[in-house]
Protein backbone atom coordinates (compact mmCIF):
# COMPACT_ATOMS: atom_id res chain seq x y z
CA UNK A 1 0.00 0.00 0.00
CA UNK A 2 2.73 2.14 0.46
CA UNK A 3 3.44 2.72 -2.98
CA UNK A 4 0.18 3.80 -3.66
CA UNK A 5 1.11 7.61 -3.81
CA UNK A 6 3.92 7.09 -6.45
CA UNK A 7 1.89 5.53 -9.27
CA UNK A 8 0.95 7.87 -11.38
CA UNK A 9 -2.55 9.27 -11.44
CA UNK A 10 -4.16 11.20 -13.98
CA UNK A 11 -4.38 15.20 -13.79
CA UNK A 12 -7.72 15.61 -13.50
CA UNK A 13 -8.24 13.19 -10.51
CA UNK A 14 -5.07 15.07 -9.20
CA UNK A 15 -6.84 17.88 -9.40
CA UNK A 16 -9.97 16.78 -7.30
CA UNK A 17 -7.76 15.91 -4.77
CA UNK A 18 -6.16 18.97 -4.56
CA UNK A 19 -9.51 20.55 -4.30
CA UNK A 20 -10.63 18.91 -1.88
CA UNK A 21 -8.11 19.41 0.52
CA UNK A 22 -8.40 23.42 -0.38
CA UNK A 23 -11.62 23.29 0.60
CA UNK A 24 -11.16 21.90 4.26
CA UNK A 25 -8.48 24.56 4.64
CA UNK A 26 -10.01 27.14 3.45
CA UNK A 27 -12.60 26.71 5.15
CA UNK A 28 -11.16 26.19 8.58
CA UNK A 29 -8.41 29.39 8.25
CA UNK A 30 -9.91 31.95 5.99
CA UNK A 31 -8.67 32.76 2.88
CA UNK A 32 -5.95 35.00 3.89
CA UNK A 33 -4.86 32.54 6.86
CA UNK A 34 -5.02 29.80 4.48
CA UNK A 35 -1.50 28.51 3.68
CA UNK A 36 -0.92 26.19 0.23
CA UNK A 37 1.63 24.32 2.85
CA UNK A 38 -1.28 22.73 4.73
CA UNK A 39 -3.44 22.36 1.23
CA UNK A 40 -0.22 20.22 -0.28
CA UNK A 41 0.29 18.37 2.94
CA UNK A 42 -3.24 17.03 3.17
CA UNK A 43 -3.60 16.30 -0.12
CA UNK A 44 -0.62 14.10 0.10
CA UNK A 45 1.41 15.97 -2.60
CA UNK A 46 4.09 18.36 -2.64
CA UNK A 47 3.63 22.17 -2.53
CA UNK A 48 5.82 22.07 -6.00
CA UNK A 49 3.36 19.84 -7.68
CA UNK A 50 0.09 21.81 -5.92
CA UNK A 51 1.36 25.30 -7.81
CA UNK A 52 1.68 23.10 -11.06
CA UNK A 53 -1.65 21.87 -11.10
CA UNK A 54 -3.46 25.17 -9.78
CA UNK A 55 -0.71 28.02 -10.21
CA UNK A 56 -1.62 30.36 -7.08
CA UNK A 57 -3.38 30.31 -3.94
CA UNK A 58 -5.95 32.36 -6.29
CA UNK A 59 -6.52 30.08 -8.38
CA UNK A 60 -6.49 27.57 -6.20
CA UNK A 61 -9.81 29.45 -4.47
CA UNK A 62 -11.38 30.03 -7.75
CA UNK A 63 -11.17 26.53 -8.97
CA UNK A 64 -12.94 25.82 -5.24
CA UNK A 65 -15.28 28.58 -5.94
CA UNK A 66 -16.23 27.00 -9.70
CA UNK A 67 -16.21 23.15 -8.57
CA UNK A 68 -18.62 24.00 -5.36
CA UNK A 69 -21.09 26.57 -7.05
CA UNK A 70 -21.37 23.86 -10.01
CA UNK A 71 -22.15 21.57 -7.60
CA UNK A 72 -24.75 23.33 -5.52
CA UNK A 73 -26.77 24.70 -8.89
CA UNK A 74 -26.89 21.28 -10.15
CA UNK A 75 -28.05 19.93 -6.83
CA UNK A 76 -30.91 22.72 -7.09
CA UNK A 77 -31.71 22.04 -10.67
CA UNK A 78 -31.67 18.03 -10.70
CA UNK A 79 -33.95 18.46 -7.63
CA UNK A 80 -36.09 21.12 -9.31
CA UNK A 81 -36.18 19.37 -12.77
CA UNK A 82 -37.99 15.84 -10.89
CA UNK A 83 -40.82 17.29 -9.42
CA UNK A 84 -44.31 17.69 -11.42
CA UNK A 85 -45.28 21.38 -10.52
CA UNK A 86 -43.27 24.66 -9.91
CA UNK A 87 -44.35 24.97 -6.53
CA UNK A 88 -42.66 21.15 -5.91
CA UNK A 89 -39.60 22.52 -7.98
CA UNK A 90 -39.05 25.44 -5.43
CA UNK A 91 -39.52 23.21 -2.60
CA UNK A 92 -37.47 19.79 -4.44
CA UNK A 93 -34.54 22.88 -5.25
CA UNK A 94 -34.45 24.56 -1.55
CA UNK A 95 -34.56 20.91 0.05
CA UNK A 96 -31.11 20.25 -1.90
CA UNK A 97 -30.27 23.61 -1.14
CA UNK A 98 -30.22 22.55 2.82
CA UNK A 99 -29.36 19.38 2.55
CA UNK A 100 -26.05 20.60 0.37
CA UNK A 101 -24.88 23.13 3.42
CA UNK A 102 -25.98 19.91 5.91
CA UNK A 103 -23.80 17.50 3.67
CA UNK A 104 -20.91 19.81 2.85
CA UNK A 105 -20.61 21.86 5.29
CA UNK A 106 -17.25 22.96 4.40
CA UNK A 107 -18.19 23.69 0.55
CA UNK A 108 -20.55 25.81 2.22
CA UNK A 109 -18.45 27.79 4.83
CA UNK A 110 -16.16 28.93 1.72
CA UNK A 111 -19.28 30.30 -0.70
CA UNK A 112 -21.05 31.58 2.13
CA UNK A 113 -18.74 33.45 4.28
CA UNK A 114 -15.94 34.50 2.12
CA UNK A 115 -15.74 38.10 1.23
CA UNK A 116 -16.74 39.39 -2.49
CA UNK A 117 -13.06 41.85 -1.75
CA UNK A 118 -10.51 39.01 -1.68
CA UNK A 119 -9.77 40.24 -5.36
CA UNK A 120 -11.07 41.53 -8.33
CA UNK A 121 -11.19 37.50 -9.78
CA UNK A 122 -12.82 36.11 -6.79
CA UNK A 123 -15.46 39.00 -6.74
CA UNK A 124 -16.54 38.33 -10.20
CA UNK A 125 -16.72 34.78 -9.85
CA UNK A 126 -18.95 34.92 -6.93
CA UNK A 127 -21.37 37.95 -8.41
CA UNK A 128 -21.58 35.28 -11.47
CA UNK A 129 -22.63 32.23 -9.21
CA UNK A 130 -24.95 34.50 -7.43
CA UNK A 131 -26.87 35.84 -10.57
CA UNK A 132 -27.12 32.04 -11.74
CA UNK A 133 -28.45 31.48 -8.49
CA UNK A 134 -30.63 34.14 -8.95
CA UNK A 135 -31.73 33.43 -12.57
CA UNK A 136 -32.83 30.02 -11.14
CA UNK A 137 -34.92 30.46 -8.16
CA UNK A 138 -36.37 33.75 -10.38
CA UNK A 139 -37.97 30.98 -12.81
CA UNK A 140 -39.24 28.59 -10.67
CA UNK A 141 -41.02 31.79 -8.43
CA UNK A 142 -42.18 33.05 -11.87
CA UNK A 143 -43.36 29.80 -13.04
CA UNK A 144 -45.05 28.41 -9.88
CA UNK A 145 -46.90 31.56 -9.16
CA UNK A 146 -48.20 31.23 -12.70
CA UNK A 147 -49.09 28.13 -11.77
CA UNK A 148 -51.15 27.99 -9.04
CA UNK A 149 -52.98 30.73 -9.42
CA UNK A 150 -54.44 29.59 -12.67
CA UNK A 151 -52.62 32.45 -14.49
CA UNK A 152 -51.31 35.19 -12.97
CA UNK A 153 -48.02 35.52 -13.16
CA UNK A 154 -45.24 37.46 -11.58
CA UNK A 155 -43.28 39.87 -14.21
CA UNK A 156 -39.88 39.55 -14.58
CA UNK A 157 -39.30 42.43 -11.64
CA UNK A 158 -41.77 41.03 -9.08
CA UNK A 159 -40.01 37.28 -9.74
CA UNK A 160 -36.70 38.62 -9.19
CA UNK A 161 -37.65 40.17 -6.01
CA UNK A 162 -39.34 37.06 -4.91
CA UNK A 163 -35.63 35.43 -5.97
CA UNK A 164 -33.95 37.88 -3.92
CA UNK A 165 -35.71 37.52 -1.28
CA UNK A 166 -36.15 33.82 -0.99
CA UNK A 167 -32.06 33.43 -1.75
CA UNK A 168 -30.98 36.01 0.96
CA UNK A 169 -33.44 34.21 3.49
CA UNK A 170 -31.99 30.47 2.63
CA UNK A 171 -28.37 31.88 2.87
CA UNK A 172 -28.88 33.36 6.15
CA UNK A 173 -30.83 30.60 7.60
CA UNK A 174 -27.96 28.79 7.08
CA UNK A 175 -26.61 30.20 10.21
CA UNK A 176 -29.50 29.40 12.36
CA UNK A 177 -29.22 25.64 11.01
CA UNK A 178 -25.23 26.05 12.66
CA UNK A 179 -26.70 26.04 15.79
CA UNK A 180 -29.65 23.75 15.56
CA UNK A 181 -28.37 20.71 13.82
CA UNK A 182 -31.23 18.38 14.59
CA UNK A 183 -33.35 20.51 12.19
CA UNK A 184 -33.60 18.64 8.84
CA UNK A 185 -32.98 19.88 5.99
CA UNK A 186 -36.74 18.60 4.99
CA UNK A 187 -37.72 20.27 8.15
CA UNK A 188 -36.00 23.96 6.90
CA UNK A 189 -37.85 23.67 3.73
CA UNK A 190 -40.83 23.39 4.99
CA UNK A 191 -40.60 26.19 7.37
CA UNK A 192 -39.46 28.44 4.95
CA UNK A 193 -42.25 27.52 2.21
CA UNK A 194 -44.45 28.26 5.36
CA UNK A 195 -43.46 31.32 5.50
CA UNK A 196 -43.05 32.94 2.45
CA UNK A 197 -45.32 30.71 -0.47
CA UNK A 198 -48.67 30.35 2.03
CA UNK A 199 -48.32 34.04 1.87
CA UNK A 200 -47.36 34.88 -2.05
CA UNK A 201 -50.18 32.67 -2.73
CA UNK A 202 -52.57 34.79 -0.69
CA UNK A 203 -51.55 37.66 -1.82
CA UNK A 204 -52.34 36.56 -5.28
CA UNK A 205 -55.58 35.59 -4.40
CA UNK A 206 -56.44 39.34 -3.39
CA UNK A 207 -55.22 39.41 0.07
CA UNK A 208 -52.61 42.04 0.48
CA UNK A 209 -51.02 43.39 3.48
CA UNK A 210 -51.79 46.69 4.85
CA UNK A 211 -51.05 49.21 7.48
CA UNK A 212 -54.93 49.77 8.54
CA UNK A 213 -55.47 45.92 7.90
CA UNK A 214 -52.65 45.25 10.97
CA UNK A 215 -54.14 48.15 12.93
CA UNK A 216 -57.49 46.78 13.31
CA UNK A 217 -56.39 43.28 14.03
CA UNK A 218 -53.54 44.02 16.38
CA UNK A 219 -54.12 42.98 20.18
CA UNK B 1 -12.99 81.78 5.10
CA UNK B 2 -10.00 80.35 4.72
CA UNK B 3 -8.66 79.85 8.12
CA UNK B 4 -11.75 77.93 9.25
CA UNK B 5 -9.40 74.43 9.32
CA UNK B 6 -6.65 76.58 11.31
CA UNK B 7 -9.21 76.57 14.09
CA UNK B 8 -9.06 74.82 17.24
CA UNK B 9 -12.04 71.60 16.16
CA UNK B 10 -13.39 69.57 19.16
CA UNK B 11 -11.70 66.09 19.26
CA UNK B 12 -15.26 64.52 18.96
CA UNK B 13 -16.27 67.10 16.07
CA UNK B 14 -12.88 66.07 14.35
CA UNK B 15 -13.15 62.20 14.82
CA UNK B 16 -16.62 62.56 13.44
CA UNK B 17 -15.30 64.55 10.36
CA UNK B 18 -12.89 61.58 9.34
CA UNK B 19 -15.07 58.88 10.06
CA UNK B 20 -17.62 61.03 7.34
CA UNK B 21 -14.50 60.86 4.91
CA UNK B 22 -13.41 57.18 5.63
CA UNK B 23 -17.04 55.36 4.83
CA UNK B 24 -16.63 57.06 1.97
CA UNK B 25 -13.64 56.05 0.56
CA UNK B 26 -14.15 52.43 2.42
CA UNK B 27 -17.27 52.41 0.27
CA UNK B 28 -15.73 53.24 -2.69
CA UNK B 29 -12.56 51.54 -2.74
CA UNK B 30 -12.73 48.32 -0.38
CA UNK B 31 -11.00 48.09 2.98
CA UNK B 32 -7.63 46.71 1.55
CA UNK B 33 -7.36 48.92 -1.21
CA UNK B 34 -8.56 52.40 0.87
CA UNK B 35 -5.61 54.46 1.41
CA UNK B 36 -5.49 56.27 4.94
CA UNK B 37 -3.94 59.26 2.55
CA UNK B 38 -7.30 59.16 0.82
CA UNK B 39 -9.33 59.31 3.61
CA UNK B 40 -7.11 62.50 5.27
CA UNK B 41 -7.49 64.44 2.28
CA UNK B 42 -11.62 64.33 1.93
CA UNK B 43 -11.40 64.79 5.56
CA UNK B 44 -9.16 68.09 4.62
CA UNK B 45 -6.63 67.02 7.62
CA UNK B 46 -3.02 65.89 8.09
CA UNK B 47 -2.27 62.17 8.20
CA UNK B 48 -0.61 62.04 11.08
CA UNK B 49 -3.36 64.06 12.66
CA UNK B 50 -5.49 60.94 11.16
CA UNK B 51 -3.82 58.56 13.04
CA UNK B 52 -3.34 60.43 16.36
CA UNK B 53 -7.30 60.44 16.69
CA UNK B 54 -7.58 56.85 15.65
CA UNK B 55 -4.54 54.70 15.81
CA UNK B 56 -5.03 52.34 12.41
CA UNK B 57 -6.67 51.82 9.62
CA UNK B 58 -8.22 48.84 11.35
CA UNK B 59 -8.80 51.44 14.00
CA UNK B 60 -10.77 53.55 11.30
CA UNK B 61 -13.02 50.94 9.97
CA UNK B 62 -14.14 49.54 13.14
CA UNK B 63 -15.34 53.52 13.87
CA UNK B 64 -17.01 53.24 10.65
CA UNK B 65 -18.77 50.13 11.51
CA UNK B 66 -19.96 50.83 15.48
CA UNK B 67 -20.92 54.21 14.71
CA UNK B 68 -23.03 53.28 11.16
CA UNK B 69 -24.41 49.88 13.28
CA UNK B 70 -25.59 52.37 15.93
CA UNK B 71 -26.83 54.69 13.44
CA UNK B 72 -29.02 51.86 11.56
CA UNK B 73 -29.95 49.76 14.87
CA UNK B 74 -31.50 53.53 16.65
CA UNK B 75 -33.30 54.45 13.45
CA UNK B 76 -35.02 50.25 13.62
CA UNK B 77 -35.99 51.09 17.20
CA UNK B 78 -37.11 54.62 17.04
CA UNK B 79 -39.11 53.88 14.05
CA UNK B 80 -40.06 50.65 15.40
CA UNK B 81 -40.81 52.24 18.75
CA UNK B 82 -43.50 54.78 17.62
CA UNK B 83 -45.91 52.18 16.16
CA UNK B 84 -48.92 50.92 18.05
CA UNK B 85 -49.22 47.13 17.32
CA UNK B 86 -46.15 45.05 16.79
CA UNK B 87 -46.64 44.33 13.31
CA UNK B 88 -46.69 47.52 12.58
CA UNK B 89 -43.88 47.92 14.41
CA UNK B 90 -41.83 45.60 12.28
CA UNK B 91 -43.23 47.58 9.34
CA UNK B 92 -42.12 51.08 10.94
CA UNK B 93 -38.85 49.02 10.99
CA UNK B 94 -38.17 47.61 7.69
CA UNK B 95 -39.44 50.85 6.17
CA UNK B 96 -36.50 52.48 8.22
CA UNK B 97 -34.14 49.85 7.07
CA UNK B 98 -34.89 50.45 2.99
CA UNK B 99 -34.94 54.34 4.18
CA UNK B 100 -31.40 53.86 5.53
CA UNK B 101 -30.04 51.65 2.98
CA UNK B 102 -30.92 53.94 0.20
CA UNK B 103 -30.21 57.58 2.16
CA UNK B 104 -26.64 56.30 3.55
CA UNK B 105 -25.35 54.30 0.42
CA UNK B 106 -22.05 54.40 1.50
CA UNK B 107 -22.56 53.53 4.97
CA UNK B 108 -24.57 50.58 3.56
CA UNK B 109 -22.32 49.57 1.46
CA UNK B 110 -19.32 49.61 4.33
CA UNK B 111 -21.81 47.14 6.44
CA UNK B 112 -23.25 45.47 3.52
CA UNK B 113 -19.80 44.24 1.17
CA UNK B 114 -17.14 43.65 4.08
CA UNK B 115 -15.47 40.47 4.59
CA UNK B 116 -16.18 38.77 7.97
CA UNK B 117 -12.48 38.00 7.22
CA UNK B 118 -10.69 41.19 7.22
CA UNK B 119 -9.40 40.76 10.57
CA UNK B 120 -10.87 38.89 13.74
CA UNK B 121 -11.42 42.46 15.76
CA UNK B 122 -13.51 43.59 12.63
CA UNK B 123 -15.22 39.96 12.49
CA UNK B 124 -16.23 40.10 15.96
CA UNK B 125 -17.93 43.64 15.40
CA UNK B 126 -19.73 42.04 12.56
CA UNK B 127 -20.84 39.38 14.13
CA UNK B 128 -21.82 41.55 17.11
CA UNK B 129 -24.05 44.05 15.08
CA UNK B 130 -25.87 41.02 13.21
CA UNK B 131 -26.79 39.14 16.54
CA UNK B 132 -28.11 42.75 17.94
CA UNK B 133 -30.09 43.55 14.53
CA UNK B 134 -31.65 39.59 14.81
CA UNK B 135 -32.41 40.19 18.20
CA UNK B 136 -34.44 43.36 17.61
CA UNK B 137 -36.13 41.44 14.55
CA UNK B 138 -36.30 38.16 16.60
CA UNK B 139 -38.67 40.46 19.66
CA UNK B 140 -41.07 42.19 16.87
CA UNK B 141 -41.90 38.54 15.34
CA UNK B 142 -42.27 36.95 18.44
CA UNK B 143 -44.77 39.75 19.95
CA UNK B 144 -45.86 40.56 16.54
CA UNK B 145 -47.39 37.24 15.77
CA UNK B 146 -49.18 37.10 19.40
CA UNK B 147 -50.82 40.33 19.22
CA UNK B 148 -51.83 39.17 15.12
CA UNK B 149 -53.51 35.67 16.29
CA UNK B 150 -54.92 36.61 20.07
CA UNK B 151 -52.85 34.46 21.34
CA UNK B 152 -50.71 32.09 19.51
CA UNK B 153 -47.33 32.63 20.18
CA UNK B 154 -43.69 32.03 18.12
CA UNK B 155 -41.14 30.18 20.49
CA UNK B 156 -37.99 31.66 20.46
CA UNK B 157 -36.47 28.86 18.26
CA UNK B 158 -39.23 30.38 15.89
CA UNK B 159 -39.08 33.49 15.74
CA UNK B 160 -35.38 33.35 15.89
CA UNK B 161 -35.71 31.52 12.20
CA UNK B 162 -37.91 34.29 11.30
CA UNK B 163 -35.58 36.99 12.12
CA UNK B 164 -33.19 35.10 10.28
CA UNK B 165 -35.61 35.08 6.86
CA UNK B 166 -36.41 38.46 7.40
CA UNK B 167 -32.89 39.96 7.46
CA UNK B 168 -31.46 37.81 5.11
CA UNK B 169 -33.89 38.88 2.61
CA UNK B 170 -33.73 42.33 3.57
CA UNK B 171 -30.45 42.31 3.19
CA UNK B 172 -30.23 40.60 -0.31
CA UNK B 173 -33.05 42.98 -1.62
CA UNK B 174 -30.76 46.01 -1.00
CA UNK B 175 -29.32 44.16 -4.26
CA UNK B 176 -32.51 44.29 -6.06
CA UNK B 177 -32.62 47.98 -4.80
CA UNK B 178 -29.61 49.26 -6.44
CA UNK B 179 -30.90 47.92 -9.94
CA UNK B 180 -34.48 49.88 -9.20
CA UNK B 181 -33.78 53.19 -7.46
CA UNK B 182 -37.42 54.51 -8.66
CA UNK B 183 -38.71 52.20 -5.49
CA UNK B 184 -39.11 54.08 -2.79
CA UNK B 185 -38.41 52.44 0.98
CA UNK B 186 -42.08 52.25 1.56
CA UNK B 187 -42.76 50.19 -1.83
CA UNK B 188 -39.76 47.60 -0.41
CA UNK B 189 -41.30 47.27 2.66
CA UNK B 190 -44.92 46.53 1.62
CA UNK B 191 -43.74 44.17 -0.57
CA UNK B 192 -41.93 42.27 1.80
CA UNK B 193 -44.55 42.56 4.32
CA UNK B 194 -46.83 41.13 1.98
CA UNK B 195 -44.47 38.30 0.91
CA UNK B 196 -44.15 36.98 4.46
CA UNK B 197 -46.34 38.80 6.51
CA UNK B 198 -49.69 37.47 5.45
CA UNK B 199 -48.42 34.24 4.99
CA UNK B 200 -47.08 33.94 8.81
CA UNK B 201 -50.65 35.14 10.04
CA UNK B 202 -52.39 32.63 7.78
CA UNK B 203 -50.21 29.72 8.85
CA UNK B 204 -51.06 30.52 12.50
CA UNK B 205 -54.62 30.38 11.80
CA UNK B 206 -53.79 26.90 10.03
CA UNK B 207 -53.09 26.99 6.34
CA UNK B 208 -50.23 24.98 6.54
CA UNK B 209 -47.94 24.49 3.49
CA UNK B 210 -47.45 20.98 2.28
CA UNK B 211 -46.15 19.28 -0.69
CA UNK B 212 -49.35 17.54 -1.35
CA UNK B 213 -51.67 20.85 -1.33
CA UNK B 214 -49.40 21.86 -3.98
CA UNK B 215 -49.41 18.81 -5.98
CA UNK B 216 -53.14 19.24 -6.20
CA UNK B 217 -54.00 22.42 -7.12
CA UNK B 218 -51.26 22.73 -9.58
CA UNK B 219 -51.72 23.29 -12.76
Amino acid sequence: MSDTRRRRVPRPVREQQIIDAAIQVFAKRGYHAASVDEIAELAGISKPMVYLYLDSKEGLFLACLRRETERLVAAFQAAAGEAHSPELRLQSGLDAFFTFVTEHRASWVVLHRQASELSPAIAAEMAQARRAVMEQVAGLARAGIADNTGGTRLDDEEADFVAHALVGAADTLTDWMERHPEESPERMTLRLMNMVWVGMRNVLEGEVWTPGEAGTTGG
